[in-house]
C-alpha cells in the first residue's frame, strides 16, 4: 500500500535529520518522571521564570495595561498602577494601530524599532537606523529568517562554534545547508582562535562547500565565555576577507559575571575599525527579551539589526517576514521597555533598579557557586561562567563508564546525564547535544536554580557524581581534555 | 569582486520567488501615502482591531492579570477586575510553569491543549486528543510547520484553491515545492467541483509532480463561500483515494453570515463517514484567535489538530516545534479563553455574550452592505460573503483600461487598485495576488471597516469605479466571467 504524505518514510528528510538536544531525550525523560511525581529541577533550558525568578514589576504593569486598555479610563486605575506605568502604557498604545489585538507592520511597530535604534546608539556610540531593525518572536525566529535567506542548498556552509547552541545545527539541517564547525579551545577558557577558523574554512572548501556565514555567540552558549574586543576585531577581519556574513548572537549581553571583559557588541567593534571594514562586513546582530535580568522567555520577543545589507535584500527579508504577518505585539512592547527602562527620577525607577540589580548580582554569585561546586567533584573540571546562563563542566568519564554506556546503547554523556536525572532529578543536556571534541564529555546546566537551593543541588550533584566515578573508576585511561 | 552571502544575487532563490500580495505593492504604496498624511482605510488584511473593533473585555481582563500576577495579591484588585476574571487568571497561571515569562512545552501548555480538545469534542461530537493538538503563534505558523514536513522538493505538489490566500503560495515557494492549482467556480458562488480536482491532479502527475496534500479554506478566503457537508465529504473521499493529507484552514469558523450552511468541520465530517475513511485520511485542521469575533491578530495565537498521523510523525513535528522553544504563552491563554468562554451564570457572561453577538451581527450586516454596494457599481459583480471577512468582487475592466495598465507597466487589476487607493484611500489587494482565471479581474477587500463608515466608503468606491469605467469604457469586449 502506498504511503501517505505524513507517513514517517515520506517526510521531508531535512525535518528528520535535525536534532534539538535542549528538548531532546533527557528533557522527554525528565517530563515523564515529573508526570510520575518525581521532583525535577529543569536546568536543560535557560528559562529563569520556570525556576522561580519573578518578573520585573514595571514592564509587566505596562503590558498589563496595554492588554486591558479600558482600565486607563477607570477612575480607580491609580490604586493598582503607578502613574509612570500608566503614562508608558498610553505611549505604547499610541504607537500601535489598534492595540495589542492588531497586526503591526511585519517588521514590528515603527515606534518600538525607533526606541531600539536609540538604545543601540547609546550602547555603541554609533548611529543605528530603525529601518534596519526588525522585531521578531524571540531571537531564534530571527536567526531562522536570516539563515533561510543565506542557505541555498547543501553546498552552502555556515561556520558554527563547537560547542554550539543547537538552534544553529537544527536550523541548518532543517534548511538543508551544511554546518562547518570551528572548535573553541576549552584549555583557553573556550577562546576562539582565528587559525582554527582558517583551517575549518579551508577544509570545507576542499570538500566543495561554499562557506557563506559565520555564527558567534557572545557571551557564549553553552560555554559562558566573553569575547574580547581584540578577538571580535580578528573575527570581523576574517569575515571581511572571506566575504562571510557574521551572525552575532548577543542575546546574553546583559549577563556578565566578571569585570575584565565587559560586553562589547560586534557592531561597535566594526564601526570602530573604520574603512574598509565598517562598510564592507555584512553583520546581523540578535537580541531578545528572554535573557538578561528580564528572562521573559514565554513572551517571545526579540529583534535583529542589519548592517551593510543592500536595500533590496532588506526588502526581501521584509517580504518573507510578512508571510507570518507580524511578531506578537505584546512582546514588541516589552522589547520597547527593555531598551528604554525607567530613568532616575521616575516613580518606578528605584524598584526597577533594585529588582534588576538583585537578579544580576545573584546570578553572578550563582555562577561562582556552580563553577566551584563542579570543580570540587571527582573527575569534573569546569571553566568559570564569565557570562550567559550556563555552566559547561567537562566530565572525565572512566573507561568503565564508557563501556557501560556502550552496553546500554547510549552515548557516554547521555548515559551519565540520564543516571544523574534518575538519581537527583537534575535535568541537564549532554555535551554531545552541543558538539565536543571526540572522546571528551560535558554536560550543560543553567545557573538558574534559586540561589538558596543552589548548595543543596550542588551537594546532590557531587554525591551522585563521586559515587558514579567510584563505581566506574579503574584509575586508568581517563578521557582527556 | 565576489558577492557576499546577503547580496541580492546570492540570496536563496526560493526567498526571492515567493510573493505575498496582502502586504505587497498596494500595501507599501498605502503606507507611503499614510506617511504623507493621506487618510488610508486599510482593508488589505483581516485586521479588525486596526479598524476600530474593540477587544472582548473578559479575556483581556484575564490576560492582563496573568501579565501582572502581583495584582492578585493586591486587596484592591476587585475594584478593577470581576471575580470570575480573577479566578480564571489564577486557573491559567496554575497551568504554566512560571507564568507568562516561562517557555511552555513546545506544543503549548498541556492544560490549554486539554481545553482545546474539550472544545473540539463539544463542537464535533467526537473525541479529540490533547496530545494531537499543538498550539502555535497564529495559524500561519502552524501551516508553515506542516508544509515544511510534507514538501521535500519541487517534485512535491500541494493542491491549493484558486483564488487562494497567498500564505499558501508564498510558503510553498519558500519551501521549494510546487503549487498545484484547482479552480473554484465563481459562477457557482465559488463552489468546489471535485471533477476540477481530478483534472488538476492528473495534469500535475503528467508533469511528474507527486501530489501530496490538499488545502481547503472553509469559510473561504478571499472568496467567502461556506462548504457544504456533502462537498467536504467528496473532498475527503478524494483525499482518501489519492492519499493526500488534507489541510483544513478553518480559521473563519465563527464568521458565518447565512443560515443555510452553518460551519461544519472537516474532522466531524470525516468521523461521520466512518470506516475506512475515518481512520484512513490524514487531516490537519487549523484555528486561530485572530479571526471570528475575537480578531486578536496581534496576539499571535493558534492551534492545529492532527488526525490519523503516525506517532513517529507527531514526534517529528514536536521536535521541529521545539527549535523555536514555545509559542508565546499569553496568546496560548487567550486561546484557552476562546475555547472556554464565560458560561451562563458567570458574572461576565452577559457582557461577553453582548459584545460577541454585537460584533458578529454587525459583520453580517456589513457583509450585506458591501455585496450590495459592489453589485450597484458599473461593471462590478460580487458573490455574497457567506462567511470569513472578505468581499471579492469581479471587476470587469474595459479594454481601454487594460490597455492603459499595459502602458503603465502594471497588471490590470493592480492598475485599478492603485488608482482606487490614490483616489479614495481604500487599500485593497488585487485579485492577481490570490490567483484568478486568465483575463478575469478582482479585488479583495475586508468587510471590517466600522459599520457606520461603510455607506460612505461604498459611496466613495462607487464614485471612483463608475468614473473609472466611464473613462475607459468603449462599450466593447468586456473581459468576461
Amino acid at each position: 500500500m502506498a504511503l501517505k504524505a505524513l507517513d514517517y518514510d515520506t517526510l521531508n528528510e531535512n525535518v528528520k535529520k535535525c536534532q534539538y538536544a535542549v528538548r531532546g531525550e533527557l528533557y522527554l525523560r525528565a517530563s515523564e518522571l515529573q508526570k510520575e511525581g518525581k521532583k525535577i529541577i529543569f536546568t536543560n533550558v535557560g528559562n529563569p521564570h520556570a525556576l522561580g525568578q519573578k518578573p520585573l514589576t514595571f514592564p509587566r504593569q505596562v503590558v498589563a495595561l496595554c492588554q486591558a486598555p479600558f482600565l486607563l479610563d477607570d477612575p480607580n486605575v491609580g490604586m493598582l498602577f503607578p502613574a509612570d506605568a500608566i503614562a508608558r502604557a498610553k505611549h505604547y498604545l499610541s504607537l500601535t494601530s489598534g492595540g495589542l489585538g492588531a497586526y503591526s507592520d511585519s517588521r514590528g511597530l515603527p515606534g518600538v524599532r525607533k526606541e531600539v535604534a536609540e538604545f543601540i546608539q547609546r550602547r555603541d556610540g554609533y548611529p543605528s537606523d530603525p529601518e534596519l531593525i526588525f522585531l521578531t518572536d524571540g531571537a531564534s525566529k530571527g536567526v531562522m529568517q536570516i539563515l533561510n535567506c543565506v542557505i541555498r542548498g547543501d553546498g552552502d556552509g555556515i561556520l558554527v562554534p563547537v560547542p554550539q547552541y543547537p538552534l544553529y545545527s537544527a536550523t541548518i539541517s532543517l534548511l538543508g545547508g551544511t554546518l562547518v564547525p570551528y572548535y573553541l579551545d576549552e584549555s583557553q577558557n573556550w577562546g576562539l582562535d582565528v587559525n582554527n577558523l582558517r583551517q575549518s574554512v579551508a577544509q570545507a572548501r576542499s570538500q566543495g562547500i561554499t562557506v557563506r556565514a559565520m555564527v558567534i555567540i557572545n557571551p557564549g552558549n553553552p560555554t559562558g565565555q566573553c569575547l574580547s574586543e581584540a578577538n571580535i576585531r580578528e573575527i570581523l577581519k576574517f569575515c571581511y576577507n572571506e566575504k562571510l556574513v557574521l551572525l552575532g548572537d548577543e542575546v546574553y549581553q546583559q549577563n556578565i559575571y566578571q569585570d575584565e571583559r565587559p560586553f562589547i557588541s560586534s557592531k561597535k567593534v566594526l564601526m570602530e575599525m573604520g574603512s574598509p571594514f565598517s562598510k564592507g562586513v555584512q553583520l546581523v546582530s540578535f537580541h531578545t527579551v528572554s535573557k538578561g535580568y528580564w528572562g521573559e522567555c514565554g513572551q517571545r520577543g526579540g529583534y535583529f539589526e542589519m548592517t551593510n545589507l543592500p536595500p533590496r535584500v532588506v526588502e526581501e527579508i521584509y517580504k518573507v517576514a510578512s508571510i507570518a504577518l507580524s511578531p506578537n505585539v505584546s512582546a514588541q512592547i516589552l522589547m520597547g521597555l527593555m531598551v528604554s527602562p525607567p530613568k532616575p527620577g521616575d516613580i518606578s525607577y528605584d524598584q526597577f533598579a533594585r529588582e534588576s540589580k538583585g537578579i544580576l548580582e545573584s546570578l553572578r554569585r550563582r555562577a561562582r557557586i556552580m563553577t566551584d561546586g563542579f570543580n570540587s567533584c571527582k573527575n569534573v573540571v569546569c571553566n568559570f561562567t564569565e557570562g550567559a546562563m550556563y555552566s559547561f563542566p567537562q566530565i572525565r568519564l572512566p573507561p568503565g563508564a564508557i563501556q557501560a554506556a556502550k552496553q546500554a546503547g547510549k552515548v557516554p554523556d547521555v548515559f551519565y546525564c540520564l543516571k544523574l536525572l534518575e538519581a537527583t532529578g537534575i535535568s541537564t543536556v549532554p555535551g554531545s547535544g552541543f558538539g565536543q571534541k571526540e572522546g571528551v564529555f560535558h554536560l550543560r546546566t543553567t545557573i538558574l536554580p534559586a540561589e538558596e537551593e543552589m548548595p543543596e543541588i550542588m551537594d546532590s550533584f557531587k554525591k551522585f557524581n563521586d559515587e558514579f566515578m567510584t563505581q566506574y573508576d579503574n584509575n586508568v585511561g581517563y578521557s582527556r581534555m
